[in-house]
């Protein structure tokens, strides 16, 4: 879309055709060019958007630029909003808004607003109920085709999705219908005699990322949640699930990386926010190290006679590091798609000890050829090879086996990543190497 | 799904119930259960089932399994699994077989379906042609509503998605129409009066994974793929784009981890493919690594007068790697999720420095302390202190500008991850501690 156009109309104030173009706009473009204006072009932009649109524009909206409408709509514009978004939206959108102003809010909007709001409020943050919608299509097993059309016809506006229509008797989730069986079947067929009985659904307190891996598995447009009886409450589609597989995938990461999950954008992360997320395990971590750091000093007499000795420290620490995250990454990533189940625990634990036999001694042999060349000394490169053969099958067996206990324990396993495991391969690596040395070079 | 009732039925050879059971089921399950089936039940099993499931659950089943199944089939069975197949389903089949093969099955399918597989075969790896399905729904503009739900009667049996259907004008894409659209309107509408003329699309040469964002960006269920001409030649679905999206994951996780990105299964990789992903960049890193040792050989004389300088080395290379491969972890993400631009950096440098500025403090004053209390020694806290202030600054430096310098330089900034941000921080940290050492110390 042309931004500068918008801004040259909105500077001639030539509204009308300002909301000409607009209409044709995707609400997502939209959203997007609106961080770009000031406050005053931006309630503007805002109040020209047709009833729908402007909802739509507003689900989209970087919650930066929503409250900069909200200063300056007032309470009744408010209102107005909220009852135009779709439930899910709106408690989105209230999430972010201080307690008493949302009961302000909330005391305005429509009944049948409030009464959907409040119900999505009661999910917990992380369950397929606080990301399902609550606007779908019921229909009853005995309406024919055509009814089911007309009725599609009558609320199907109104709905998030019509591609899976559901059937119910008394509330009771019986079976659901695709709007493709529809379009294929004649308008006398009865709804009972083309819904699928079997069908994939979740329940309101379901893990929200079982449910997005679920929505996944079957490549599913929508899937119904249902309540402890049964009924249909809600329902999850596919966007919301991308959404929360990719912002999943993110807080691993940073879990992975030793910081404490956090799903804002980087730039949106106030300076002490990163901070506060990333200090508490450096230190721990940083802790952990000085183990390594006294284990050394216990060889103090080994580097007195052989400085030398000291200048591997860096290259095996970091290949055994290296080694043991390797692993874990591919564990820790197996873990959170399913493809690795605990159960596969020694199939995997005798894969990495093959693997780290040839990785071992590549690193071994490439290692000791440099250190023959370099050092010219026998000794020296027996030492540093074997210490890098043994450090590295212990690093693979740690970097497998802490993910797995984690999981095991109900911990998640993110947290037994590069970080935890390096600190914890060092102090392996600086024992397996100066008991090697002390014994070779008797000192 | 009940397998025990499955195997059962099996067993009692009880084909009729087993064919009644498993046309109720869901193809991906069927996929599923079918893994754990011995060679003839497999083969049984699968001419069980009606030709539209068996060709989906073909879609489905494991390279394994389809192995297995290719071994019983003779050609001519094969051929019908192929002339079944969608398309897009057929090539990923087909690009698992030896060259000769496709070549001798593909001069026996039908000729349409060697023209499509042609197609889609010519398109590049990482492409959207790659991903995209050749099945969809096209009408023309004056069509009425009427004739295309007609159409949709006719020929939508055969597309994977019939939601978005699209208005050519001899084969040039002029607008799209939403299935929704189709049961919202009047029998009599004109297509062009309700078709959409803005619309979002891809080209067959745009990467996968942007075409991926795309559909998660619009929450898009499909998206048209236009070739050069302008004309529509197939379309990208969102259950793909989720699967494309997971997968890049996946490889910028073994990238970040210093392997070959690879998308096979954990399990299902062999020891020898596993190690030949991880020996290279272990074997760089290493070498990398014997600088830093080598910058230490320089202090010898330093720690020859002061050994206990040696047990902080740990410490103090770990916090660095740590420090910096938190910042570049977040960058990583940011860049992939299109959140952090280049234009952004300076502001980025800005933030990490006031982050690095919280940190370090923090870091050096409970590091200090320790000291303090442990060592009793006011130079030796001063010295370690000062160095983990630097050391922190810098890596967190270094940490956020490797991976935009990598993307500037259009190399995959996940390479810049922790074990290169580790081995590259090392060397920083070990001169910044020795020479704040040797000048205290007067060494």
């Amino acid at each position: 879309m042309n931004v500068e156009k918008i801004i040259e109309l909105l500077k001639n104030n030539e509204l009308k055709e300002l909301h000409e173009y607009l209409i044709t706009q995707n609400s997502v473009d939209i959203a997007e060019m609106m961080s770009d204006l000031d406050d005053n072009h931006l309630a503007v932009v805002y109040r020209l958007l047709e009833k729908e649109q402007a909802a739509s524009v507003f689900s989209y909206l970087e919650s930066e630029e929503r409250n900069r409408l909200i200063k300056i709509f007032n309470n009744s514009e408010i209102v107005k909003v909220i009852n135009e978004l779709y439930a899910d939206d709106a408690v989105d959108f209230l999430s972010g808004m201080p307690a008493n102003l949302v009961t302000q809010l909330l005391d305005k909007v429509d009944a049948d607003v409030r009464k959907d709001i409040n119900n999505l409020l009661q999910y917990k943050d992380d369950t397929a109920g606080s990301i399902m919608t609550v606007e779908f299509i019921e229909f009853t097993e005995n309406m024919s085709v055509k009814q089911a059309l007309d009725k599609i016809k009558r609320v199907g506006i109104d709905s998030e999705t019509v591609y899976t229509c559901y059937v119910v008797d008394n509330r009771k989730l019986i079976g659901i219908v695709s709007a493709k069986n529809l379009m294929l079947s004649d308008y006398e067929t009865l709804i009972k005699d083309i819904m699928k009985t079997e069908y994939v659904f979740a329940h309101t307190s379901d893990d929200k990322e079982d449910i997005a891996k679920k929505l996944q598995k079957y490549d599913l447009i929508a899937l119904p949640v249902l309540d402890e009886e049964g009924c249909i409450v809600g329902i999850v589609t596919f966007d919301d699930a991308i959404d929360v597989l990719t912002k999943e995938m993110t807080e691993d990461m940073q879990k992975m990386a030793a910081m404490t999950a956090n799903d804002k954008p980087y730039l949106a992360t106030s300076v002490w926010e990163h901070a506060k997320n990333r200090v508490l395990w450096l230190l721990i971590l940083m802790f952990s190290a000085t183990i390594t750091g006294s284990i050394i000093s216990q060889y103090e007499h080994a580097f007195e006679i052989m400085p030398i000795l000291v200048s591997f420290i860096p290259m095996l620490m970091d290949t055994g590091g290296n080694c043991g995250s390797q692993s874990s990454t591919l564990i820790i990533r197996g873990l959170a798609t399913d493809e690795i189940k605990f159960s596969d625990y020694f199939k995997i634990v005798f894969k990495e000890f093959r693997i780290s036999m040839i990785v071992s001694l590549a690193l071994a042999f490439a290692n000791g050829l440099r250190i023959l060349l370099i050092n010219k000394d026998v000794k020296l490169a027996i030492v540093v090879s074997l210490s890098i053969v043994a450090t590295v099958m212990i690093a693979k067996l740690v970097g497998c086996t802490l993910p797995m206990a984690a999981k095991k324990i109900k911990l998640d396993p993110a947290i037994m990543a590069a970080p935890m495991i390096t600190t914890i391969v060092d102090t392996f690596a600086i024992i397996i190497y100066f008991s090697i040395a002390s014994h070779m070079f008797h000192l």
